[in-house]
């Protein structure tokens, strides 16, 4: 499965611009010097993102004495990008320009009850079109929706193949979603778009080897090795939540017993917190969000049953953290969403302690352990990457907002139109009219 | 850390003469279209290992009425490659030639007295010397010794960082063999080696993501993803022995419990055996060999103790390869090594039913779970081909041979002289006489 030249072209745009993203305005020399590519290599790929108005010219710098260079700006206006986080809870949704901030946000809140996939596809189409609507970009400059859905995922069929908190299976979500949202979709999940995330824009810039360990009420590891996301053979690497910490211990959705997720998700946490004070003031047994957040002040304020909770957490993440240092020998792991972000420092100085306690003394001395510093949802900005990188796939092919234009002009009145289509994007289906 | 130009030079060599190893006589036309390197790259590649003396033209083949394509093929006798796998109770050495046929054998065994590096070293070096003699090939035609070391290693200092059976900490395992062994020395662990034997001669050919699951005294996972090896920042990936299966469960040599090696490890599969029957004849307490070729036995002849310690084992053995189907979704799962060797087709179709109780099923339905079909052992082989690579990645600095033979030439007489250096090879220092 060697890559081919197209591929190989893809990677690079993306790379071109993605180091223009990070250093807006630039020149193409100090691209191509941060990219390892060759300058007339970085100038052809710039040429084609200018005229696709994805950058812009914004003058020249001197060069000690030489030839002024010009310098490159990516055009913020020149597209906008939505990233959608579907989390056992809510869905979270962020309209980015293409310098990626933020323009909008909407968010939508899932009940348990709300968990057909025809209810969730729902709040997703709404939440996409309140944050459209906010930001007042037009249909055509919408490059694409990336979507992350928690579970296993098979991208280029844009099924959720399995979805553990609602147990579904082989749901073809982007198909029930084309058919209300007129952007070309892209769907991965949270482990993959925390990741990219943090390569891009977090505590991985630059970095090689990073796991990125995702702590919500499913949990999950992002693997960036060589560089690169290492999806595995069918795409659902990083599976760590279902790795066995003790062997016929707590059951877990899954079938299997003593998974690390069962000890340290969201869930996991409350059990350790109850098998320490079954009663505890701190337990909302049916909101995992507010258990959590009435545990980390608890932790502030020194409460023992609080602070011991979070040891016997510490404890078990701690061991299967280091299972992922002795294992892949990363540089980095990132600990990511919303429950390593509610508990914080104290979670973390914890778990570097038992990661000590349990690391191989060769591995351990290579990694850092880091809190995510991305100060927005990870998840959805991830996600937005996916959308971006399909975009730029489909340069050169046709490009995306043009062509998009060209086909709303031809087809049916009101039918939502797709944008040149690409190996990954699932484009929307004109329905007859 | 992108790769340098001369890195992938070096790599490109390297898979046109593993595709040549593979299929001589083979045109360069076959070589360019195996690899995907253009036909003008695999030329000037081929042009410079046959000034090498390491391939040898071979006649023409018909192309369709086109013109005949000249056949190349690998010359066996263009050099000699040394493979030493060294293991907790022998060391192992054999003699290749350059189509990786073994010309020699030798062995030496280690008791735990011997454990010492120095007494190691000699044990290497009187094996390393008898596999020469035996073959009658002369010294300028030895390429290199690729050395196997157990537990982690520092490749290009050369060091035995941590080798846990013998308690070995930061020992110049290379620089001590460098004062006996008079040729150029790499070093790495059975890990590596075994994947890399899988990888060009055993199960993984063609494979892209793959774990060699290496079952022996100790245990660990030689990872190859992507078509690659992952090494780790620090070439310490792969201990999957030392990630914990029992969290507080059986304590380890490493200070950790309840690590994956105490259970299916050779000594944790006695103990498995001694749990169920503590007196079982099938025990010899200070032979691991004679217990697990005892265990095998009395499995075949369905003894029902030796069959519960291997059911308990594969339940242990099926939980940890499942972590890594879940973990890293690879297509393959090679079961490698002496004790997989030894217990065979019994312990493959247990495990594959405990994995299948244990993984997740859209990674499950991906990955086969095999035994290594590598007759010999892949540990010495995969040693060799380390050997290989370094002496390709020293041509073009100095041809490998020849500066061998110009420097013994030039050199102190009675002097070991070494090869032109490469940045992994740790080159034989001339001791002043």
């Amino acid at each position: 499965m060697r890559r081919t030249s197209r591929d190989i072209r893809t990677a690079n745009r993306y790379d071109v611009l993605r180091r223009i993203i990070a250093a807006s305005p630039v020149s193409r020399q100090e691209v191509a010097a941060a990219t390892g590519l060759s300058l007339a290599t970085v100038a052809t790929l710039v040429g084609e993102l200018l005229d696709l108005g994805m950058l812009t010219e914004v003058g020249f710098e001197d060069s000690d004495g030489g030839r002024p260079r010009g310098l490159i700006a990516v055009d913020a206006a020149g597209g906008a990008l939505i990233g959608v986080d579907v989390a056992e809870t809510y869905v979270h949704v962020e309209l980015f320009d293409l310098a990626l901030n933020v323009l909008a946000r909407a968010d939508e809140e899932l009940r348990p009850a709300d968990s057909r996939p025809e209810e969730v596809v729902a709040h997703i189409a709404d939440a996409v079109r309140s944050v459209v609507e906010q930001s007042g970009v037009p249909d055509e400059r919408v490059l694409g929706v990336g979507v992350s859905m928690p579970g296993q995922v098979d991208r280029e069929g844009g099924v959720s193949v399995y979805a553990p908190n609602w147990d579904w299976h082989d749901v073809p979500l982007l198909d029930l979603l084309a058919e209300r949202v007129p952007y070309p979709l892209y769907l991965d999940n949270p482990l993959r778009a925390c990741t990219v995330a943090e390569l891009w824009f977090g505590a991985a810039r630059g970095r090689e080897d990073v796991v990125v360990v995702n702590l919500g009420t499913g949990v999950g590891a992002g693997l960036a090795l060589g560089g690169a996301l290492h999806r595995g053979i069918t795409n659902s690497a990083g599976e760590w939540g279902h790795t066995t910490l003790v062997l016929d211990g707590r059951p877990c959705h899954c079938g299997n017993r003593g998974c690390v997720e069962t000890y340290v998700g969201a869930p996991g946490i409350m059990q350790n917190l109850r098998e320490l004070s079954p009663h505890s003031p701190l337990l909302h047994p049916d909101d995992q969000t507010a258990t959590i957040a009435a545990l980390a002040a608890a932790v502030a304020e020194g409460d023992h049953v609080a602070v011991a909770a979070l040891q016997e957490t510490a404890r078990c993440l701690g061991a299967a953290v280091a299972d992922l240092v002795n294992l892949l020998n990363p540089e980095m792991i990132v600990l990511s969403s919303w429950v390593a972000a509610r508990l914080g420092q104290p979670l973390l100085h914890a778990v570097r302690e038992q990661v000590a306690r349990h690391a191989l003394r060769r591995p351990l001395d290579a990694v850092e352990i880091v809190l995510s510093p991305i100060p927005s949802d990870p998840v959805s900005l991830g996600a937005a990457t996916f959308a971006l990188k399909g975009a730029l796939a489909s340069v050169g092919q046709k490009t995306a907002g043009r062509s998009a234009t060209a086909r709303r002009t031809n087809g049916a009145a009101g039918t939502p139109a797709g944008v040149a289509p690409s190996t990954t994007a699932r484009t929307v289906r004109s329905t007859p009219s």
